[in-house]
């Protein structure tokens, strides 16, 4: 029997990497520092907690079935927050709110793909964009970045053939945390135009960016929805991974694509995490400033540790929102290694290897860690440890 | 190009509904009766609400990632429900929890199928397993019900072909209400189980069920999780469909195969909706109870109606849980008589041709009826505008 859609692909990694600590007693003098997943570790603000909980004792419709494409204030909402980050005209009937990001980049896969298409994911990727195209039946077509982690379009161009529908990049990037100047989006985009294919650009990190102002220009092209599917998440701005709230926006007509997928897949997103979302927009925006700081300050931390264990062999090749993307001076493949760090320095990060094809040597040498997570006292506590760690 | 994904199927025809009554000014002495989706339009009661905004407020984790396959407590309070309904062993590692029960059927396809196997699905089926079938490129092989509306495991057994990897049953039967009878599902899993394949169960309606005690006992087979994937929804018992949870229960090998699925398309389920199902078990059975016998109150109202509507030519074919499937008596095919029910009597109901195969006559025929949306009252006055209409 041929595989089946799941089997066409490999276990999720996150999950697989919790299966590491599980049972692990950690020592009480040396915690667990778990940098592996992008997750906010702290609920919401209290404000918003409460407003939540108003919304569910006194709204029936926070319990009932919504439209399949989104609360309409909360497309608006985000539509015009678009229009105000990016400049350019976004209007409601170009944003379709989903369970959460990865979904939204499912539902833009179902809406341009079908078997044996191709679709362009630079590497390192990030292993969900591989795990759904695997089970849709489409071939990932691998765009190795350099050593900057920057995805070259000429290189890109190269690897289109007829049954390439989409070039997909992320920015700020998954694993790598590599911010993509404009210029590179633009030239992609241009690639993508003159082609004929979408260019999908997931920037669920958007708000954590380093950068001042918007990250690129392509909003302000008249026809953007031509060419541009853009994927955001409410999940890492407003600390509401629990909830599943994401975005897709794209044009009217990929959204009518996009609405049959989400209907048979889950009918709505969560009516709590829409309204949640829907008043962090509203009420928010300089708590995320804030959080945008103190993710800064953690960045900063990061780069002066990882300045110290440049002595040590550790080279620090990606930096930015949520992930530093490092080269280990281990003679051991990244996979031992991540699972080693577990138990000889209450560490968990992920390896590389997950993030890269089989064959790439790459993986071998690379862990991602999502340091966001942890506070500057924790980064410095990360950073004594792997000082100290003799393998 | 070959078509996408979504190209592969129909728009979702509830959306499509919907549009039919927007902008449509209705009289205020004819309010709109909708019965086209089956969705409480009430708010679960009050405890429950008061106990999620408390989680809400004081628990972090309400706000955070969970496990793929759902809340450990939640996986174990329902295998121990199922155990306690149907008889036999179900261990919470035989749960997986997903947001709403269409999730839980794609996880299925997706675990089960690859591109080019088939799947036997009854009709009239539920529009949204067809959907998930065209756009994972799996055939549907339609098994047509009898004028019972009972499908037949030998004429099922005529169908299976060595691509056939599957047979889907719904019962109670959205949409014709049919409540399958205990030998049938013992006949199916003993095809499926004889021919190596699965029998997806989805039992969403399962609480509204007019039998007393278990509904089959293909639980009681200790090795149901070889053959038996049993499909269930939190919404419709404790009025929870914003809050998108249902749930998926199968061998742990194969959840091992769903839990890639839901991780790349959704990572986990609301937590919050999931804390709401696990307080529904735990202190809601009385209530739900109290459910059931409105529900079945209301049943009764529309058999009596339709009793009435004999003489005007219209048939029920089908009542239980939320439906009914009722014959018309109009010279039109049913989706135009349900635009038509629009503005001559207020009334949204779907219309047949949503739940067979293009090629099936018996849709231009019928109407699906979602009568548990409403009250005794209102079903008293969508049999009045039905006995009144002339077209």
């Amino acid at each position: 029997m041929s595989p089946t859609r799941t089997e066409a692909t490999f276990p999720a990694p996150i999950v697989a990497s919790r299966r590491w600590i599980e049972g692990v007693s950690f020592p009480a003098d040396r915690p667990l520092i778990n940098v592996s997943q992008a997750a906010p570790i702290d609920p919401p603000p209290e404000a918003l907690r409460q407003a939540m909980a108003e919304f569910i004792l006194t709204v029936p419709q926070a319990h009932l079935y919504g439209p399949v494409l989104g609360m309409p204030e909360l497309r608006t909402a985000l539509a015009a927050q678009i229009a105000g980050i990016y400049g350019g005209a976004v209007a409601p009937g170009q944003v379709a709110i989903s369970s959460g990001c990865n979904q939204a980049f499912s539902a833009a896969i179902a809406a341009l793909t079908g078997e044996g298409d191709e679709v362009i994911l630079p590497t390192p990727w990030y292993f969900n964009h591989k795990m759904c195209l695997d089970m849709a039946g489409v071939s990932t077509l691998p765009l190795p970045c350099g050593d900057d982690l920057i995805p070259d379009p000429g290189r890109a161009a190269a690897l289109i053939t007829p049954r390439t529908r989409a070039i997909v990049l992320v920015t700020p990037n998954n694993p790598s945390g590599a911010e993509y100047p404009a210029g590179i989006l633009r030239a992609f985009y241009d690639l993508a135009q003159a082609r004929g294919i979408k260019l999908i650009v997931d920037e669920t990190y958007r708000d954590f960016d380093s950068r001042d102002g918007a990250a690129h220009d392509l909003f302000t092209d008249p026809d953007w929805d031509r060419t541009l599917v853009h994927l955001y998440s409410f999940s890492k701005a407003y600390r509401l991974t629990g909830h599943r709230v994401g975005a897709l926006v794209a044009s009217p007509a990929m959204l009518l694509e996009v609405e049959k997928y989400l209907d048979t897949v889950t009918i709505c997103p969560s009516q709590v995490g829409q309204f949640a979302a829907l008043t962090g927009i509203r009420t928010l925006g300089d708590w995320v400033k804030g959080e945008r700081d103190e993710i800064l300050a953690r960045r900063a931390a990061l780069a002066q540790g990882f300045a110290r264990l440049d002595d040590h062999g550790w080279r620090l090749k990606g930096l930015g929102a949520y992930f530093a993307y490092v080269e280990h001076p281990f003679d051991l493949a990244s996979e031992a290694l991540a699972q080693r760090l577990v138990h000889a320095a209450s560490i968990l990060a992920l390896p590389a290897s997950m993030f890269v094809p089989a064959q790439d040597p790459s993986g071998m040498r690379h862990l991602r860690i999502a340091f966001a997570n942890t506070d500057r006292a924790g980064i410095a506590e990360m950073i004594d440890r792997l000082a100290a760690l003799r393998l």
